[in-house]
């Protein structure tokens, strides 16, 4: 394994002392320009890389930022991670990522971790945007962003506009020539359950259509309970010919349940999910029409958002909407 | 925000110098032992964070390290991650997660990023075992482990037995009484497909079943794969009583074709997956009887190996094979 190059071996291959070799480096003091440019060719052969941590000490930026989050399983937080790493590459900054499930000495473990390591700031994420992470973050010596997780009133916090994407839902349901559409959702502890069975009411209403609150069937976030919500809608009669799902594991045992019950998805009945989880979604018979919540897009703004606090810009504090799209497949 | 405690406020609140507060806070120098508590205490009461960028430059430690992966889904990398990180968090490491697709570019600005850091080393993983990373790591100034991705000969390579992994899926569906086992698997452009496959034959042979070449069907890691490999395998005569799997998705897609022709898991056929992708394997009807790779595990031996390459301690070179479970469900 090679050692480090150090601004001595850069200095001892140029043939100068080490100061006029530093002075080089960081283009500071006089000297011809020749000498300068020289060293620093000499410097650049040897693979010389200036040391970040001393600098870090000098711009009080370490360049990296730290992400938090309590979804172990990474659906959420993979496509956030990768908006934040891809919005922030650019500007040499690295991200660490901390997952501590729902353990409060865990978090605070990684919270000091980061900190010791002089994160410039922290994004706060997680699977439930009205779940707070197990660590109070409010007091910390450095700007905290939330995206996809529930921050304090006076912080930034970035979320999926929950009720424009559940609209474009129904909307497309409508638009296709629905016109008795039930919503199949998960659990109402959740707030977003709320938010889009309130969206799928307003939008019924809007387009004329009646709105009956035993259309809306809240069950568990699974194929299971899709298969159980279609028994319970075809054991009566005046059955659904669009189904909006809250997600996109309720939206595909929805349609294995029609299919084995002989109707035709698209034909007799449109679906709709939440989510566009591609290995999900495009696995499904027929593939699935659904809403995306630009996770991505989240998480880049997420991450410019942090570095604007960082770099001591104006940022609008509150509750930031981001807009969810309508992804058209098979059902 | 609360500007970050230095070591002046510690000594104007202690009532000492500068320099005193700095011996009391990194144990040098000589004071009475009472003056050293008091410091240390109103250090504590405080909430005095030592500079750990200072720190590292003395000690030449950074205490993070790089995880470099091309899977931008991260279905294999989480687990791998969060295996690391248990492992190392107690050591105060934190993990600068890179993801870099297939992009060569991207992959050096995230190695430099990391170096630029001081990163103590680097972890490289990916989705497929027989295929590298898009950029060179065997020049680097700090210690690479691979886990999931090939390595050069003389690295640390971590992997899971594949091998053993195979036989203990097929030993499973022998012990379940099956004797006409298939096995439908994934492109033979994969290694894994050819050690599955191997694996697979000398199970058979050494428990005195027909070994036949047609068996082993070669497809693509998808459920339509599984539905289609079926419709082949239903279309002749003497249809198999076992069917071992190269993927959960296969498995999926063949369990869901058996169900639709009424051919029932398990009674009739028993079917082993593998990877043990519980969004997959738990809601397979019935839940899916798979192979866990240990993925979690295996990161964090990786993250352990490469602490010992940091430490400058011995660390056996070449390919680690590491144990791979059967997780039995109902198929």
């Amino acid at each position: 394994m090679p050692e480090r190059v150090t601004i001595y071996d850069v200095a001892a291959a140029a043939g100068v002392s080490t100061a006029t070799a530093s002075k080089a480096l960081n283009d500071t003091g006089r000297m011809a320009v020749e000498t300068r440019d020289r060293i620093r060719r000499v410097a650049r052969e040897l693979g010389f890389r200036p040391n970040a941590l001393a600098r870090s000490l000098t711009s009080k930026r370490s360049f990296t930022v730290g992400l938090l989050t309590d979804d172990t399983y990474g659906r959420f937080t993979l496509p956030v991670m990768a908006g934040i790493s891809e919005g922030l590459i650019d500007q040499g900054v690295s991200v660490f990522l901390c997952t501590v499930e729902d353990n409060p000495e865990l978090a605070k473990v990684h919270v000091d971790a980061m900190l010791d390591k002089q994160v410039d700031g922290i994004i706060a994420t997680g699977k439930r945007i009205d779940k707070p992470l197990p660590v109070d973050l409010s007091h910390l010596p450095v700007p905290v962003v939330y995206a996809l997780t529930v921050g304090p009133g006076e912080a930034v916090t970035l979320v999926p506009d929950d009720d424009q994407g559940a609209r474009a839902a129904v909307e497309h349901l409508i638009a296709q020539g629905r016109r008795r559409i039930v919503h199949v959702t998960g659990p109402g502890s959740f707030r977003v359950v709320h938010e889009r069975a309130h969206a799928y009411a307003e939008t019924l209403q809007a387009a004329g259509l009646a709105v009956d609150d035993a259309a809306i069937l809240r069950g568990s976030w699974s194929e299971r309970w899709g298969h159980d919500a279609v028994a319970t809608l075809w054991s009566g009669k005046d059955q659904p010919d669009g189904i909006f799902c809250g997600n996109d594991q309720i939206a595909r045992g929805v349609i294995d349940a029609l299919r084995e019950r002989n109707v035709d998805v698209p034909r007799d009945v449109s679906v709709v999910g939440y989510d566009n989880w591609e290995i999900v979604a495009e696995q499904t018979r027929p593939p699935l029409t659904t809403i995306d919540m630009n996770l991505k897009e989240l998480g880049r703004q997420a991450g410019l958002a942090l570095m604007r606090l960082v770099n001591g810009e104006a940022v609008e504090k509150g509750l930031w909407k981001l807009p969810c799209t309508l992804v058209v497949r098979g059902s």
